[in-house]
């Protein structure tokens, strides 16, 4: 995830405008999927449409949602950022993936950039994605850089004429993409929360080496995450105040739900942050507690054996006029002074605690 | 506690305004509580009363207090919803128990969502419950997960006919809510502040590997409960600056002893969290001294057989010509050279502060 | 300390305004102490008054100090509360000694609480007890919990006719009241002062493992202290600003002065905070070094006598045709042996920078 | 780096205005670059000007842009001074490079001051250089303290006449000379970014003692970049909130873009040293554990030969009546004994899992 | 350092406005010295006036310069107090010399107290001193604790009848007395920055116990300034704003260039604090890398004695029937055992990387 920086360095010099597209090549062709819909009950649906389909989305009459999947095809977007009428650095931003979210005000539209996160399920990671969202009169164009089905429900909403997103306007349609968006980030944060309770759980029970890994990767989790909610908050706040006169009085409602769940996803992200920032603590405490048994187990051997061997030696010495040499008895009182020596011992461990 | 986002994600792609219940079921049937009352002295109450005889509520002379312990019926909850007339997120709100604690005014009624805190003396733990309060003209509902008896003192006063409650209208009621539920926190601070005594005390004078443990899991509700306080300052703090035409002047003045309270519980909070946050360190230290008393008593008793052991086995040779061999006193001389010895290392042990 | 959440949570379910004084009884009885004075010298000290007394307070020509030691007689306090006009929610607050510092501004009085610090030269430790301040027109009154000598120099410059105290109204005495109590913090800074001193040399010097615990207690009283100290600069600072329109402008330059030492006492508090939170780390490592300098000195010594221990062992087998056993200067060639391997070891830790 | 308040420290006590350059001198001569151009296609570069060259600037048709690399000859850049007519502190400001990024604005000019970092790819070090620029109506004046390569993609698109820079003003070229400056800071980023991961990886595989040199080292660069691009938010946010009336609105979305790139470093730089200072405590936790895994080897090898040596030692006495020495079989039974004791042994730390 | 609240106490009880000099006298004498001029070429220098000479600062056609040295002296403070009809709290403020930087503003002049830091070279440590400015219309008075040079070269500029500082009025300068005391932080800056990299590289390379001091010391001593600087940010802050009426406009380029200074100041001060605060930390890192080193040592060599000490005790025995004892190559095969076993223990060693 560190690589962001990385692409970005290859622009260093061109003009402003120049279109590249920094983040990597997802599917394979670019993929348009328009929905033409409008209160009377009108609704069309193309999943693979061509770019002449676009006209529709000028239509005054019905709303229009254009979602473009892959953004790999630079001269394809110029050709829709041409089409809408969309300034040049505009065009630029979407293609640049390593963009903050922030939501900005144009004359005829709203552009939002936001990150979409996704969890992959095979190696236990998190996919960040880019959506860049335009919010026009009678259209949303939403530009997503790979094909996901997390827009799937949203269209089945659209396929029944009685709900409310039929009867509503662009700008129902936007927050319904939003809400879609933001309401996965509480999916990410259910499996940040298990890998937190099991690292818990594995940290005091039974440190590994392998342990101060993950304690990291997530803690860079969790950082990511955090740097990219933190101006979503802005952004969606802005919207949420009504300043943005294309949002209905209703809708804005709605979008204040949204606001209030993406500071409920700040509140957990901070709390999660709270919890793994003591981790590492608790994971030096608890080796040093390993190693402080072992220690202890050392002590105990060692400290009850060196004097009875000092004892052994002695007697093995070949040294004149050894008295104990001559006493019959001899053996068996060393074995019970080798048990009195270790009993002392042992009693004095107990009563310190050690053992 | 970390389990809140979960429950959360089973709503992702749903309509907003579709009513989930996503905490657990804690009591069998949801049961009304109805008490209407009036200055005149008009006083009732249904302990269990039906879904019609809700109509009180809208009774314009009486004050009106409609408590809803139970949840899990949403169609119920939308009945109710629809009876006084909510916006349908609203009711999705009531239902929704991972809400932040906060206030929104609407036209007719405020909404107010804040945590109530139970202590369990069973296994020692804090359970949460989401209390909904909603505060219209002449009536208040408030919502409760399960049945509790916290309110049952508030019940009792307003039985009683001279009292400041029974004299006022509704948004003294409401204020005595809301106090009563922000003096059950300060019976949480007692446990946790007695507890973090204990804390200290077993740190300090006998750390164990468990007490790691209790160290994270105290911390983690220290971290809980800022999360839900906090909020709740902003809440307050908004119903006592008066904004809210709701609310009488005079009541005004017991709203902000509430408000003082909330702002003497963030404080004792964030005491605890600062104390709280040294303990490990401390534990750390701790575990630290006591290997190190274990250390020095191996280094002692090796230290000083070490060398002596080295005098035996080296007269246990069977090397030639060892003049020793042939000294009479030799072995009262060994013993004195071993006394001397080990007499040395104690003086330079104890010099060096060791012993 | 930290049970002041403790007595606080025998109030939860009564009535606002219900009366319980949550503090220690401090004194046997409560004593009223009358100062009565003007500038045209008239002065008359009641040392001992009765509750008939209070009605000088009233007087409009004269400015009266009524000082109240002792708040468990709570009926007493609602008495004088009814006397003076007094909000129960108010006459609540004096009694219950877990406030917040603060100050309140009412229609004819100005209400300010706060705490006095006092050094318990017996047993090291700082005594808190809380002071309420009520300013009128023509009159101050005070309350404190037990029986304190700190006012005695105050008293002292109202006996002296010419000076400033006699010739201001009650704005400038509560002034000098609240001037004493905060200058009374600096022996308090100047004892914490001397303990951090005290406490740093131990620290690197000689840390003992009680080290531990006075480094926690004096963190605590410090988060205490501080904790103490926030809000009053926030209380005296709305008195210094002028809103008030009791104070005359010539005693707010003097308030100012006060509003300044407030200022400088959280500096030095947050200044002590800053080398307290070091000490803990300074202490782990002083451990460290020590436990470090035991570990060398058993390296030096096992490690010279394990290989020679080793040597004289060997030549004490039985293995027939070992040819040394023959040698007739094998001996001293052993002890050679002995010097030589010890003299390199010794050496070789000299390099290593270990002795 | 930390030097730089050392050169300052000549400067005390001359009167403000006195010329030093407190930087080191980086290249033999001070070099004078002019480009001058309009939107008529005139265009005219000078590589190695004159003083008398600088005329151009103040012709009030073109657009100039003076680009003066090295600072050491203070009598040269006090005659530029002179001539457009600059307040001595600024002049004084440009030769000390010293300075905080900040943005300036005079009534005919724009003073804006920051920092070009550069990789050096020989000693992978960031070099720091001061670049000052003067933005005036027809002129751009840009001091670097060596000669950069970091402007030639700059000079290029100039060359081209049908570019954007061609047909603006000084506005868009200051902006086209600051996002070149920022976009540079990527490049720094990306190096910074590989050694992290680098580090990471090292600190949690193989710590080494330099590893620790290294980690402060990356940490310290971090915090001077930090102090370098903080003010540099407040300059361009300056700028690009369109105070300044020299900057024309259709520059100010460019400035924008350039502002949006501060923030991302920013956030980058954040999130950076949020990584690192975790890797401090990780290279500890790691260190320990290898320490553990080398305590282990220790104890289980003396604990196993600790009794049995014991066991030898004792047949080795030379006491009368010792039964074993009669018993035949004596010997195979000590090496069972032997296996015995060393089998319970390795079972027992098995079974504590410390193998 | 820590005493100063230890002076302050001293105070208790006494009136506002009582004349107590709480700082250490300095100096035998208070010395006065004026300097008074005019832009007419008016100039005279009186480097031991008496208390009469006063009377210049009073002429309204001259700028006056009156620097009073040494502060012990309270009733000729006093004098000149009332000579210049100052407030009283103000000439106790004079005298109290553990104020807080800060600026207030009178009707007839400005009131400016700072510290001074001196680097004293004999004993490596930071003497600070407070420096109290009155600035009026037509004098500028400054209160010093101790007679120092750091004026001496303003002196001399003022000297000078061509130098800006000759032909401005009092207002400039007060800003080059401030503009001296704040160009020598830079002096302790560089001091502290040296001390700092030399503990750098000696927490990496030696740590010696007494290192710890030495980072504990400085952490102090930053501590300590950033006490200092941080309310001059605001005081200086205040002026360059242009709130004061008594600085002339032209002034005011040349305090803001002051205000600069003390930013930069402030960064640096806290780049010092980012960096010492991990040093710490780096201690206990390499100190435990040290340990680590030695127990290798000791690990390898115990490890590879024990098995072979253990071969030699047992070939000790005197039990019957050890066919060994009849091999006649048994001790050089036991040799050729010794160097297989050791040499098996080191290639182990080295393949866990211990060597």
């Amino acid at each position: 995830m560190l690589k962001s920086s990385k692409s970005r360095a290859n622009k260093i010099g061109k003009a402003a405008g120049a279109l590249v597209y920094v983040g990597e090549r997802r599917i394979d062709k670019v993929r348009i999927a328009i929905i033409d819909y409008d209160k009377e009950g009108f609704f069309q649906e193309l999943s693979n449409a061509s770019i002449e389909d676009l006209a529709r989305g000028k239509n005054d009459d019905t709303t229009t949602w254009i979602n473009i999947s892959g953004l790999h095809d630079t001269e394809f977007i110029a050709e829709i950022g041409r089409y809408f009428n969309l300034h040049p650095l505009l065009v630029e931003d979407i293609l640049n993936t390593d963009q903050r979210p922030r939501l900005e005000s144009y004359d005829d539209y709203i552009y939002c950039v936001l990150k979409m996160l996704k969890w992959q399920e095979e190696n236990a990671a998190i996919e960040i994605e880019q959506v860049s969202i335009l919010i026009g009169k009678t259209y949303v164009l939403s530009f997503e850089e790979g094909q996901d089905d997390i827009f799937n429900p949203l269209r089945q909403r659209l396929n029944n004429e009685q709900g409310r997103l039929r009867n509503c306007g662009s700008d129902y349609l936007a927050y319904a993409i939003l809400d879609t968006i933001v309401d996965n980030y509480f999916l990410i944060l259910e499996q940040l929360s298990e890998q937190l309770e099991r690292l818990e759980d594995e940290v005091i029970t039974s440190p590994a080496p392998n342990t101060l890994d993950t304690i990291q990767k997530l803690k860079r989790e969790i950082i990511y995450i955090q740097k990219f909610v933190w101006p979503l908050r802005e952004a969606i706040g802005r919207l949420s105040r009504g300043d943005i006169s294309l949002f209905d009085q209703h809708t804005l409602i709605y979008v204040r739900d949204v606001y209030e769940h993406v500071i409920q996803i700040i509140d957990s992200v901070e709390t999660f942050r709270g919890i793994i920032s003591g981790l590492l603590e608790i994971y030096l405490s608890s080796v040093s507690n390993k190693m402080n048994e072992i220690m202890k187990v050392l002590t105990i051997i060692a400290t009850i054996f060196i004097p009875i061997t000092f004892l052994t030696s002695l007697y093995g010495m070949n040294l004149p006029n050894m008295p104990e040499l001559n006493w019959p008895f001899a053996y068996p009182l060393l074995w019970i002074l080798i048990f009195l020596i270790s009993g002392v011992l042992l009693l004095y461990f107990k009563r310190r605690g050690w053992l």
